[in-house]
Parts: C-alpha cells; sequence; structure tokens
C-alpha cells in the first residue's frame, strides 16, 4: 500500500479498508491476524510522530485477531465486522485500558465496557487501542499532528479517530460529534466519516454529556466501512434508549442518484478560504455536469429561512452543549484539585461553562425545537444538502477548526455524510453532505453514487 | 425520639425529620454534627438486624458535620440541606465508596461522583452511605429487612433507601422508580415518597440503563423533606439533558386544598388484599368530608379510556424496562463469568431481559406515547388522581411486592406523592396521589393539604 504522506489527492489516494478484504479472509488468501499485523506495522512506522493514541491494547487485538482468523477458516464469521482492528474515542469507557478524556490528570479505572465497545466485541472486532482528544474535548488539543501535514491540527474533537485512519493505521475508528467534531477532522485528515441520525446508537459509557447534542460515528477509509460499523453498532448495541435504530442493510446500500442537491453553505461560507470555495465549486459544478440539479438555497424558501435562522439557533447550540457537560466534565476542573491539574485553558472553557443558567438552557432548547420545526416544513426525502465539510483545510496546531458548517445538522440532529473528495494545495478536503434525521440508508446511498461517480472520472 | 418498631400507626409514629431541626441549628441549640450523631446511633442500633447499607462512609459524614456546624453558627449555610445526613441508593457512582448495584461480585472502584451526589455535596449534605438494593435490581432481593416486621421484605428495589428512613436512621435518602421502585417500598416502610417529573433531577452517575422509565427521587420523614431535598437536587445538578427542572419555591410550597380526586384504581384493586381496601375506603371517605368532591375514573369518560388503556400499556412498559436495561445491566450477567458471579434469579431474569427484540421495543415505545396522549387529553391541573401506594402491606422476604398501582404514573412520566396515611393490621400503608407532568409544586401543595388535616385530624 503506497501511502502518500505529504499530499493528499483524492483521485490517487488510498486509505485502509476492510470490507474488500474480508472476501480473502473467507477464501485463506488473507487473515484478519495478517490484517492486523499490517495495521501494527503502520501505527509501528508512523505513531512516534503523529502521536495519536491515549493507550494501545495489541495484546488483546491480537488475541482476538487469532479467533477471528479460526472462525474464517471454519466459515463461521461472527459479524461483517468481526476482525476488524479499530479504536475508539478515550471519552468510552472499556475494561482493558484507562479511560482519560485527554487529560493529563485523569486515567479512570476500567470498569465495564461503554455500549458501543461491548458491541464491537460481541461482533469480533479486535480493539487495537483508544485516541486521544483535546483535553476533556474542550481544552488544549492534543499533541497529534495531520497525517497530511506535520505542522497542522488533525481537528478536533475526534481528533485521532481520524487522525489514525488518515495515517492508513486503521480502516475504521469511532468518533463523536456534539457540534463538529467528526466531520471537520475527518476533513481535515482526508476520511469518510459518517454521523448518524441522533440517538441511533447507543451513547452508554461515553459519559462527556452534551447528550441532546452528541452523535456516535465513524471515520473510515471507504463509504463501505463507515456504514458497515456504524449499521453494525446501532444493530447490537441498539439505539440510545428512547430513540430509533439505524435502518436498512447490514452493508452498504446501493447507489441511488440523487435526484437534487440542495446547497446550504450559510453562514460559513462568508467565512471560508478562497482555496476551499473554489475547489467547491469546481465539485458542485461537477456534479451538475452528470444530471443532477444543484439548487442555492435562496431558491427554496423553506430553505432560505433556515439560513437565517441559523445565527440565533447557533448559539442555542452553544448553550446547551455548555450546560448539558456541566455534568461530568466541569466537575472535573471544580474539583479541589481542578486548577492544578488542568492547563488553565480548559479551566477557564469549563468554567464559563459552568456559568450558564438553567433558564437560558431552556431557551435554548426552545430555539431548537423552533429550529427543527422549520426544518420538518422543507423534509422532502429527494433532498439532500450540500456545502463544503469545513471552513479551511487543517488549520494550526494551537486550533481545531472552526464547526460553522456542522451548525444546521447538529441542531437538526439530522446525519452528515462527508466524502474526501477535494484537495486544496495538498491538503484534504471534504464535501458534507446532510440528510433528514431517519433517512440514513438514503442519504448514504445518495453519498456512494456520487462516491463512485468521483472514482470513475464522471465528476 | 419514640420509634415503635414493632406496630405502625399513623397517628402515633414520628420519622425523624430535617427541615424544622434547621432553626435549632441556626440557634445553636442543636448542631448537624450532634443530629449525625443522633442517626449514627439510630445505625448503631439498628443496623446489625435491618441491614440497609451497602457502604458507610461515617469519617466523611462527620467532617462535613463538622464543616456544616460551623457555618450555622457563622450563620452561613450552604443551601436549605447544609448538614443533612443522608444516604443513596448503591446505583450511584461515589468517589468515596464502591459502587455494587446489590450484587456480591461487582464492585466498582469510586472514580466520579454521580450528578445528584456531586449536588449533595456542594449544598453541604453528609453522605453516610449507600443502600442495598437487589441484585442488580431484578435478582434475589437484598438481606434487608422491614423496619416495621422483621419477617418482611422492604420492597425493591429503593428496599434499603425506604427502610433507612422507615426506621429512623436518617431524615432522607434516595432511590430511583422506574416501575414502582420508590412507591412501593415507600408504603411498605411507611415513610413519605417523592418521584418528580420524568426528567427533572439529572440521572448522570446511576448507570443503571431503564432511562426513559427511570426517575430520581426522596424516600424521608416528612414532606417537607422529601419536597426540599428534590428541589434541591434538581436546582444544582440540573435536569436531565433536553428535560425540563423542578419548578416552584425552594421549600415545601403552601398547602392547597384539592378541587376534586378522582379514584384512579385501575387494574390494581382486584389484586389488592380485603384490609387495604377497607383502609384506603375509610381514608377517602373522610377525605370526602372535607368537602372535596371525590369521583370515581368511570364518571370521566377520558379517565375511563386511561383505565381501560392500561392492560397493554403494561406490556409495553415492562417491554420499554427490558429492552433499556440491556446495558449495562444484562451485558453483566452475558460476561464469561457471569453465571458463577450473579445467583440464578438474576442470571435468568437477565437473560429473558436480552430477548427483546428491537421491533418490540419500538412498538413499545408507540404503546407509551399513545398512552401518554390519551392522558394529556384529560390534562388539568385540578385533578388529583388516587389510589392505594400497594396491593398489599410488606410482602414476604422472598418478594419485592407488585408494581400493579405504578403502572399509569411510570407510563405517563408523571410526578407521584406518596403519604403513609394508614395502617394495616400495624403495618404501613400509603396513599398514591399522581399528579400531570410538570405541575410538581402544585400536587405537592394538594398533598400537604391532605398530610395537615391528617395531621389536625380533619381526616
Amino acid at each position: 500500500m503506497d501511502i502518500p504522506t505529504t499530499r493528499y489527492d483524492p483521485r490517487i489516494t488510498r486509505l485502509r479498508t476492510f470490507f474488500d478484504a474480508v472476501p480473502r479472509f473467507c477464501d485463506g488468501s488473507d487473515t484478519p491476524r495478517a490484517y492486523l499485523e499490517r495495521c501494527l506495522e503502520a501505527i509501528e512506522a508512523r505513531e512516534s510522530s503523529l502521536q495519536a493514541f491515549a493507550a494501545l491494547t495489541v495484546d488483546g487485538a491480537r488475541r482476538t485477531a487469532d479467533a477471528a482468523t479460526s472462525r474464517y477458516a471454519a466459515n463461521r464469521p461472527l459479524s461483517p465486522i468481526d476482525g476488524l482492528p479499530i479504536a475508539v474515542k478515550d471519552i468510552f469507557e472499556t475494561r482493558d485500558a484507562p479511560t482519560r478524556w485527554g487529560a493529563r490528570s485523569l486515567a479512570f479505572a476500567p470498569w465495564r465496557d461503554a455500549a458501543i465497545v461491548r458491541a464491537l466485541r460481541v461482533g469480533g472486532a479486535a480493539l487495537v487501542g483508544k485516541t486521544r482528544l483535546p483535553e476533556l474535548g474542550m481544552g488544549s488539543p492534543a499533541a497529534t499532528v495531520n497525517p497530511w501535514a506535520p505542522g497542522r491540527s488533525p481537528g478536533g474533537s475526534s481528533s485521532c479517530s481520524a487522525a489514525s485512519v488518515g495515517a492508513a493505521m486503521l480502516p475504521c475508528a469511532i468518533g463523536t460529534q456534539g457540534r463538529g467534531s467528526l466531520t471537520r477532522p475527518a476533513s481535515y485528515c482526508g476520511v469518510y466519516g459518517f454521523k448518524p441520525s441522533h440517538g441511533t446508537i447507543h451513547r452508554g459509557g461515553d459519559g462527556g454529556g452534551q447528550e441532546t447534542n452528541t452523535h456516535i460515528g465513524t471515520l473510515a477509509g471507504s463509504l463501505a466501512d463507515a456504514w458497515l460499523v456504524a449499521r453494525f453498532l446501532s444493530g447490537e448495541a441498539g439505539p440510545h434508549p428512547g430513540s430509533f435504530g439505524l435502518e436498512g442493510p447490514a452493508l452498504l446500500p446501493a447507489a441511488i442518484k440523487p435526484r437534487r442537491l440542495v446547497r446550504l453553505e450559510g453562514p460559513g461560507w462568508a467565512k471560508s478560504d478562497g482555496g476551499v470555495k473554489a475547489a467547491y465549486e469546481d465539485l458542485v459544478a461537477a456534479i451538475a455536469r452528470t444530471g443532477i440539479p444543484v439548487v442555492g438555497a435562496a431558491s427554496l424558501p423553506e430553505t432560505a429561512a433556515l439560513e437565517s435562522a441559523l445565527d440565533e439557533a447557533g448559539k442555542a447550540l452553544a448553550d446547551i452543549a455548555d450546560y448539558e457537560s456541566r455534568w461530568p466534565l466541569v466537575m472535573y476542573l471544580q474539583e479541589d484539585t481542578g486548577r492544578e491539574n488542568f492547563t488553565s485553558r480548559a479551566f477557564e472553557s469549563g468554567l464559563r461553562r459552568a456559568d450558564i443558567s438553567r433558564d437560558a438552557y431552556h431557551r435554548a432548547l426552545r430555539v431548537r425545537a423552533e429550529y427543527q420545526k422549520k426544518l420538518l416544513a422543507c423534509c422532502d426525502d429527494g433532498i439532500v444538502f450540500a456545502s463544503p465539510a469545513a471552513t479551511d483545510t487543517a488549520p494550526a496546531p494551537t486550533s481545531t477548526g472552526s464547526s460553522i458548517y456542522q451548525l444546521a445538522s447538529s441542531l437538526a440532529g439530522n446525519l452528515v455524510v462527508s466524502l474526501p473528495l477535494m484537495a486544496v494545495e495538498g491538503l484534504p478536503l471534504s464535501l458534507q453532505l446532510q440528510g433528514f434525521s431517519g433517512a440514513d440508508a438514503l442519504l448514504m446511498a445518495h453519498a456512494r453514487w456520487l462516491d463512485e461517480a468521483f472514482s470513475d472520472g464522471l465528476i
């Protein structure tokens, strides 16, 4: 496998993928253990510079991969993810490694597996490790560097889940997104990102608050893997209590050509880099040439109303996120040892969050509910909302970048698929597709059509 | 204090109370430390036979009570619960004691405080210990005996929170209710029970699943304490993400005479003991003599519809509870060591729960939503629904009793106040009052009127 480490080119770059390796596990020409060893070689080669992992659980992963190897040899794999080497963001509780939340002072002893970690084990996946994140998800960024540019950030807060896949260490990693924590690093690191509809994957054991905003999702080397893993997690761990699960086939849905693409760039556009705008305009124009009608938000009155509501709604989303991280995140900062155990950046950010009043929170919940009502008014299965996934390519190491392009979907609890189909000066940039909550399989089918059209040179 | 330990008489029995002790803390005639020591004496005297505690944290409680004593002396109490000795059900994570979930094989290391535990500490409460529960809340009952009858059960699953208050060890303890886990033991143990509207108190760190059913509530020696503590927890810990908090004054709302009492006994009536029915009929007749109109559910068409919907809805509630306890409770049972570490009762009960399909769960969510719509159709602030709190007095030690009278309010996410105003053959029995979700302060005002009327001999 040829892994370019200096320039990203979506026409050339191929990341590590799992789904297409399974036939070789079945016919014996490859094994999960051998696949894992290739991942471990890549980790060995790049981890010292990349710094993506908070913990590695190599021994356990090897044991699991050996067991999976035996199962494929006996033609009895446990699930479509049997033998998959994977990492999870270090906010999920695991029995075999501490949970650190990106904080130097925390190392919670293992006591149970988060619901998704349990599901991964039941399915036979080999948990290779836990990926770093900024301190408590809100303080100083992790030391991790961007796999395409050592002087830049992988984004946040699912930074290192994205980086580990972007560096071809693993075919897939698990991240979470409250405001922009998955789609944005996916774009910076050049990997596929899938944030399913809110609640479709059980959040038990992620322990980071922001409960009504947070989605669990996948970062992967292919769209097939991004879907496969998320779909399996929703089936095995179940949806979050009170929510509905991810509906659709176990494997990536067949491609469906989108009937229409609606540009919904919103307030992010004015803040976007010129190179980003140019690359996006080129891609959108190429999509239009395939015969897919591309319309501006302004041409649909309901969508225009959505755009204009985003400013107030953005404040609401921030207030909800802040209030909902009071427990447990802000709690750690408020302990007697808070000031000495955390950087001043985390400390100040955390205490600002603690200042949100309950009234402000309730107002924010109402604003969000109003936004969702407006959105439902233009709900139509034929709509795929499009925008760049980020205002820029990977930012400087002190920043995790802007999540402004994730605002609308985060408010709505909508699903997002991001495709790494663009490059700006050798750095990756993704096309972000947003669909209506619950229509995950359909948006994935549209995304597949676009991804294949790109591979086939039609776009 | 005279604590009858053999016969319960609601006209004589006085439990330990906190709110009325505060003026003496303020004038210096009593102190939180001295109050705590009286609690510890009661624990010392009765714990060996009662077996209510999974862990005691006496040293920490003494330190906290001393600090509270200093604060009252300086006329600067932290909150209305400053110096309150309290215990929490051993499902809540605490940093100073393991969490066992009633299981002999579990002893999760402390790593953080549950949201309500954190709030108790912030308010200055002295956490005395953690109370037992049946194994994982669903297996063999705890060894705890009923404070009024050593040969009987305190109920479940907030068994020992109720027992510790019923035995006058503490003025208040925290419990939870999914189907009937708080109101029912409150009745068996002769204590006040308050299950606020769903979501009004943050559930972070209770880790027991059943998320969309579970309410956190209080068991107390007085209505004033039951409200005071719940109201403080909702204010300090906040509501659960996405929910609204407990509105109303910090102290028990002023009494308001109910405009009407609607009997909603439902399917529990046919299963109730004759002595229970007789005591309840006597009490209802006495309430009617105060001039409060008492009407049967059949006289209100909407309410009759509610009663008839309860059978199907009961099945739905059970399916929801079962599905939502798959993670993390059933997970422990499914580990390799599950069979040896748990009793066969927990093991079988847990694996039955794991059998609920996602489709069955989704059907159950829809049935519950339909029931809630029917309920909203008869929503009227003037309505107070009444019933006995249990079909019988305390059951045999192998049972935790029937939760059938909690079915309607559990489905609705409604609040429940239960008042220990009856006795059957020397054992306590409560009147259960149900109000509409969100109207917590109003129902509490009605409950106060009834409680005071009882104390004054008007009822």
